[in-house]
């Protein structure tokens, strides 16, 4: 059998869980019911109190640590953060990751059967918000028999997950860790998720959202998305540091193919991309993160929207992160404070932009390791009484 | 007749004037014969000494100012800035501007017969460099009987421009003026580019440049590529008090119709541009912005590219421009600094980010106008002596 890195949770399957009862979602539709794709690392204890959920961002899944098969060359999203002796310590804490509602790894979503109509939702998918996927996340814990989260994680859209638990079920959850998010997209965020809607929608081999009938696949509206995103998740200076103005050939080719390493690069991710997401997904994860704003329900004053949070807060930021840059995380440290809430904030140098959630920066994991193993000590104190 | 405003340069009739030499490019093609379209305001004095060369950035054309019909209901793209009395006072100044090689109103470019096969160029349009419209701007001078310019004066692309004509024609400007621009595009300048180009060319209706025998229009990609462009020349904070996240019709749709202010102006935006632009002069234009960076022959060191030229600079950048950011401006004052150039700097205060230079802002154009207003004093003393 092969070996696997020591701090690796090694071979993972995932496992799908049905769930019966409907779910009414923020639209005013109801999946009557669904199927969510899990996977967990480590052992709930006795008390169920050391239970972690793992939020994913926009082209996330639940498969975040170890591997699928001894064959596999990358690990789960994540791995740098979860496993034995990590940030997220699989000796200490029973970690659950999942892939979530609207997705394209296993839980219901676009791609998936209708049960209605035996073919591949597809476009009739509905739309959903942030606020349906912590509705559904609680559902799987009380299926897990987790009452309360000893924290909910995410980066990205994933923290924007974290701070919506903290809101719509302040008892579930002793703490909320946000990581590279916002508390609302902003207006420019909103522009380059709708131009990469754009590109998807006009592309014909789109076909209204039914390709899988027709046999196709959205591919350069993908790869299109994919490159305008993976622009916003670099800075500006690591992109310098790594591709520079640098030629593939060495000089200039006065014609049109990729000649400057960054083309190369951006459309072999473009490309990779568009092989294995699917595009209606893809729709459904930018509404998401633009409808994504709970102060709006409290006269856009997001202390008043927490106010009635009960949990702990670890917010992390990055330097270079232009897409939720350090203010914006600063934003909810603000409200939080205001609220009269418990928050640490960190700030961390790095030179990788948004990207840099998903890096083992040292700074970051020792900063991220320590609050994580704070909560592991009380826990496991607490639970030795 | 309609009545213009006072401080128009009126009705305008542009001119084409036919260029019968070859012009070698720097990609070693040559263009056997070619035309440039022009338009000029104000009058040349005897002297000739007086003339201010306009360079147009990417989107650009010969229509800087003034008025085409007496239904025209906008002036030409920098009438804030050319007329009787304004910045570049054209009761003082003989103003000329053109439109480049490759462009798409008028001047010899893929949308233009190509003589040697009676069809439009379309893709066979060399690729031309900023060194290559330099060189046929000097002809055009030629052919005006200007020896040298008071001022080559140009924003963005524009500016690069005349940077360009400092290091290749020193002895033919005395002023070189250069707005919201940069000494060579970034590694994420360029990647924008190529998502830009990639939406265009990838486009079905493109079929490889050749959409002018088909009938048909890449209007897709050229959209997408105006919305990515779009969000490059408004600041985030710009955006922001402009659209905010306001929905147009006031509640989340739930669907993936346009519902954000910002969703509908960039369509729109990218709509229209997609009906009035080509798409073959886009991707020239792009690579045009990719290829400059004249410090490239000489070790990379842009104070060594600088030492011949003879001109005073004018520079300005705009505080929230992220496309070309006033850092960008500041390398290319610090080069001059290092040659020993003389060089006047300013940085404005604006909101509008890479567009501000396109805007009256009153500082901007009272710093431009004490400028250009002292070119015009000293030659109008030196010429009355």
């Amino acid at each position: 059998m092969k070996d696997f890195p020591e701090d690796s949770v090694g071979l993972v399957v995932p496992q799908t869980i049905h769930f019966d009862q409907p779910l009414t979602l923020a639209s005013g539709r109801t999946l009557p019911h669904y199927d969510l794709v899990v996977e967990t690392y480590g052992q709930l204890n006795a008390q169920a109190s050391n239970a972690i959920l793992i939020c994913h961002a926009l082209s996330g899944h639940h498969h975040a640590a170890g591997y699928h098969t001894e064959e596999d060359k990358k690990p789960g999203w994540w791995d740098s953060a979860i496993g034995p002796g990590k940030a997220i310590d699989t000796n200490r804490f029973f970690v659950v990751s999942l892939n979530n509602l609207g997705g394209c790894h296993g839980s219901s979503g676009p791609n998936t059967l209708n049960p209605e109509t035996g073919q591949p939702y597809g476009p009739d998918f509905p739309i959903v918000t942030v606020a349906d996927w912590v509705q559904s996340q609680a559902g799987l814990a009380d299926h897990l028999g987790i009452e309360q989260w000893a924290a909910v994680v995410g980066g990205s859209l994933g923290g924007m997950q974290a701070l919506q638990w903290s809101i719509d079920f302040p008892e579930r959850l002793r703490h909320c860790v946000i990581i590279a998010a916002a508390p609302k997209l902003s207006t420019q965020n909103i522009a380059f998720n709708e131009v990469a809607r754009q590109a998807i929608s006009k592309d014909p081999q789109f076909h209204q959202g039914h390709y899988y009938a027709q046999g196709s696949v959205p591919k350069t509206g993908l790869m299109l998305a994919r490159m305008v995103g993976h622009i916003t998740y670099l800075s500006e200076d690591g992109m310098r540091e790594k591709f520079g103005r640098e030629l593939r050939s060495g000089k200039l080719s006065f014609d049109f193919n990729p000649q400057f390493e960054i083309e190369t690069y951006l459309q072999y991710q473009g490309e990779r991309f568009s092989a294995t997401f699917d595009a209606n997904t893809y729709l459904l994860m930018t509404k998401a993160l633009d409808y994504f704003d709970p102060a709006a329900d409290y006269d856009n004053n997001l202390a008043l929207a927490l106010k009635q949070v009960q949990c702990d807060f670890f917010v992390a930021s990055f330097t270079t992160d232009w897409r939720f840059s350090p203010e914006r995380s600063r934003e909810i440290v603000d409200a939080l404070i205001e609220a009269g809430k418990k928050v640490t904030y960190t700030e961390i140098q790095a030179a990788h932009g948004h990207d840099a959630f998903l890096i083992p920066i040292p700074r970051y994991m020792e900063v991220f390791s320590a609050y994580m193993n704070r909560i592991a000590d009380t826990l496991e104190k607490h639970d030795a009484r």
